[in-house]
Formats: structure tokens, sequence, C-alpha cells
């Protein structure tokens, strides 16, 4: 059987201590088969984003290592910061690569989930692919309230956690596993520090007030630049690209009179997507991935393997 | 030591019969050790482009015998198209990939012209960095006045060939032997019949009339289709960027009033190409090829060998 290979992309709150962030991901980069791909720590969400790929076992041992070090060691009732988040360890999405299915990524999360939950304490909520309750699906209605509201809430039977008792972790609040497609993050900065801007045009680009679909966004401020941010993530890269969005933002943003300043690629992001946009702004007709050298090197060094 | 890794671009002069095209590329099909990367054979350029990759003595294997096939099937002298050419297998540059320096590719560019002279009594110029007069480094040089002209100039001294007689192969003229930096081969078709608007943006464009440093162009008519194409080579494109070539073009075409219809990028291109004028589309802050998953696994994989 060919290798199976996963994505992963734990979301921790810690943005802003150096030795902590460094302390979270040396499992990753200490343990044999998983691949330390990125990792990005912003100061203004306090929070960072981590990308893994590598074999189901590997990975999932190096993050119960990273996990145990981010709840002893982040506590959420000290956190502030730009991005939503219910729990020190905030999200862990497991993402189908290569010779793995969507299904067997499902499964792969509840198992990791309950093995987490025992060794950690934190309760779990599945989420996307892996919610066990519809509702749950979208990541959104897991983290209403934040840890702030969820702490108030939880005892609510329909806030009740997927696995555990309907009660927070005192300091590491809960974490949300699921399994979903691959996943683009995808910030524009805009030149205006009104962060009613950013919320006005976040509504009209995202798919949940009528925007574009497989679109989700935020408004936020980027208080020390003196900016603000539409914060977005295309959740099916293959059904709406990365320049469709950067373009219906400029165009919003022209009301205003507010220029994109800068955009920003957060974490890793498949080929496609990138060539996608390089050809809707160079009209390159006919281009395929495998004039790409690089690509077809990785093809053929596949093959011999 | 690590294996050697080199890129070659032979161009043959026919574009039109596909029965000649598919009897020169098989040796590279054929041959291990060398990757046929691509090859596009263009019926109004009547020419072919093919990229081959792989180790130094392989490939050259491969070209002597794909350079045997054409050497036999084209003439010359019933040979037109929209592409300056002086030869049957009109040039072969050697292209450094990995491991493998710009010096020991003109060795080979020498050596490979030696030994293709005595297999197929075609006379031999070396051009850009494998030139042994410093005015050959100049493609175009060598190739003024076509096979055409070459034909009646060849015996005067300032246009004997490096390698053979000074006299053309009777059907299979001569051929430019060079060694190089990776070029980008990449056309722009502007949406009118006029060729004379092809020639004078290809003029504004390239670095000889005093446009872009690098950049190589000429206007073509693309007869079938009614349009016309500025046709350009980057041959550093670490130094001019697609994008800057491409937004040159469009705001020259404005001038009359011609879109832009679409872009061909010919043959391959290395991903860093691509992904500086996405940045610029994107205004992209801080972006790195090692966020691009492919990329990431390339390297993990060249490692692990």
């Amino acid at each position: 059987m060919a290798k199976q290979l996963i994505e992963c992309v734990p979301n921790f709150s810690e943005g802003r201590r150096p030795e902590v962030i460094e302390a979270i991901v040396a499992p990753f980069r200490e343990r044999k088969g998983c691949a330390l791909l990125d990792y990005r720590a912003d100061a203004d969400h306090n929070r960072m984003v981590v990308s893994l790929a590598g074999e189901p076992a590997p990975v999932q041992e190096a993050l119960i290592q990273a996990a145990t070090v981010a709840v002893s060691r982040i506590d959420l009732n000290r956190h502030e910061g730009g991005h939503p988040r219910i729990g020190a360890v905030d999200v862990i999405p497991f993402v189908p690569l290569r010779n793995i299915t969507m299904e067997a990524c499902v499964d792969l999360a509840h198992e990791f989930g309950r093995r987490y939950h025992l060794e950690t304490g934190v309760p779990v909520y599945f989420y996307e692919e892996a919610a066990l309750m519809p509702e749950r699906r979208r990541l959104e209605v897991i983290r209403k309230g934040q840890y702030e509201g969820l702490k108030k809430d939880i005892q609510k039977p329909e806030r009740h956690p997927d696995v555990g008792e309907p009660e927070l972790h005192p300091t590491a609040g809960a974490t949300a596993i699921g399994a979903r497609k691959f996943l683009i993050a995808f910030n524009v900065n805009l030149g205006t520090d009104d962060i009613g801007i950013a919320r006005e045009i976040a509504k009209k680009v995202r798919a949940s007030s009528g925007g574009l679909g497989h679109v989700k966004s935020i408004g936020l401020a980027l208080k020390k630049r003196g900016l603000v941010q539409v914060s977005i993530n295309i959740v099916d890269y293959e059904k709406n690209a990365l320049y469709r969005v950067l373009e219906l933002i400029r165009m919003e943003a022209k009301r205003w009179g507010v220029p994109v300043v800068e955009t920003e690629i957060y974490g890793m992001v498949p080929a496609a997507a990138l060539l996608e946009s390089t050809a809707y702004y160079m009209q390159t007709a006919d281009f395929d991935a495998s004039q790409v050298i690089e690509l077809r090197l990785l093809e053929m060094l596949g093959d011999e393997k």
C-alpha cells in the first residue's frame, strides 16, 4: 500500500512568548515521519498556526506531546488576542493529502480526540467532516462566545462536549478536533484604521452573508500598524480561487477609497491554488502545472520510490 | 558527489508534421536518465521546442539520436515559418540546474558540439556562455540572415563556423550550441491583425532597443487566428520578471486600443518565476516559496536520497 500522507494544522493560542512557541513546536521538529512544514505566530492574533505533514501515526505522537506543552503553558483566563478561540490548543484539523480518504481522516480525528482528552483532561468538540452533530460542522457554532462564553454555557445540553464532562479545563479551555479539506488562510490588509470598513467588507465577501461560496471572513484591527484586516479562510480552493476573493475585496474597498496595502498567505498553500491566480492575472492560456520544473521533478522522484 | 542535473532545450525546425515530431522526441522518451519534460510544436513558427532534464551523459546520448533524425528528415530549403532559424537542429543550449556550474555546462557544450559535427557533418557555432568569439555570445549575430542568408555568407571569415568547414550542410544547415541560464519563453497575443503593432511593441520591450534588460522580443503574425504576437525570451528571470514584461506590453498596447487576448508560457518554467509574478499581482507580503506544499515535499524527498 502506498504511504498515507496527511496534513495537520493545529492552532495554538500563543503568538507572543517566543519560549512557549518554541517549546510547542519542538516535538514536531524532533519526531521522525512528521515534517514541520511551517509555523507562524501572530502577536495581534496572539495565536500560532502550525502546518505538519506526514504519516498518521508519527503526526499523532508529536501532536500529543505538543498539546501537552500548550495545555501546561497557556492560561486562557489571561489570554487576549484578535482571533476567536476556546482553548490553549484551539483547533486540530486533519486533512487528507495523498493515498488517504476523507473518511479515514474522520476516523483519525475521532481516535485522536479520545486519546487527547484522556491524556490532557481537555474536553473535545468534533467539527466539520468529523462532526457528530450536524450543527457542529461549523466551527463558529462551537466557538460561539469564545472561551469566556463557553465557560458559562458548557453546562447547557446543546453545548456539552463530544468527549469529556461538560466542564472546561480550568486553564486550557476546550479543543475543536476535525477533518476537512485543505484550507487556505488569506489576509488582506487595508490602508485605514476604521475597523467598520473591514467588517463591512468581510460581510460582503463571506458565504454566510451571501458572498462567495466556501469563503469565511472576519474584520480585524491591526492596532500596532494602524491598519485593518479582512481575514479570510477559503475552505475549498478548487471552488473559489484566491484571485476572485482578492478582486472582490479590492472592488469593495474602492467604495471607501481605501487601498489594499498588502496581502498575506498564512501557512501552507497548494501550488495549484497559486497557479490558478497566476493564470488569471497573466491571462495564460493552456498553462499546465506540469510545465513547472519543480512539480515535474516531484512527480518523477515520487515515481522512483 | 551529488547527482549532476542539467536542463537542455533543443529547438528543431519542425512544427507541422506529427510523424517527424514524434520520431525526433522518441529517443528522449526511451533513454533512461533523460527526462522528457515537455515538447511543444508550433505550426505558425514551424518549430518545436523540447525540454529535457537529466544527467549530462544520457542527455547527450539521446540528443545525438534525436539530432540524427532531425538532420535526415528536415530540409531547410523547403522550410518556412515565423521564427528565425539556421538549421534543422537550430539551437541546443545546456542549462545548469543542480550540482553543476555554468563552466561545466560550457565544457559540455564544446564537447557535444565536436561530437555532433563528427556524427552529422553539420557545422556548429558556439553561443552565449559557450561562445569562442565575444560577438557570438548573441544568437542574433549567429542567425543573421537566417538559413538563406548564412548560406551565402558562411564563406566570409567573420561567419566561419566554430566547428567544421565554412559550408552549410546541404539540407540541415548549421546548429548553434551553447550554455546559458534558464530561459523563459513567453508570448503575448494581441487582438489585432496589424503586425506593425506587434513589431513596434516588441521594439519597445526588448533590451537591444533600450527596453527591459535581459529581454529579447520580436513581433510575429498568427495568421490562422487573425492575431499578432509579441514573442519574448526572458534570458535572466531573476533580473526581469514575467509580470514586468506583461504589464509593459499591456501599457504599450493601450496606445493602439489593442487588448491582450492571452499569454502563453512556452515550455518549462521555474516555480520562482511564477511566484514572483503571483506576489506582484496579489500584493503578498513576505511570501516564501517554502509555503508551497509541493516545493517543501520536493525538498524533503531530495534530502532523503
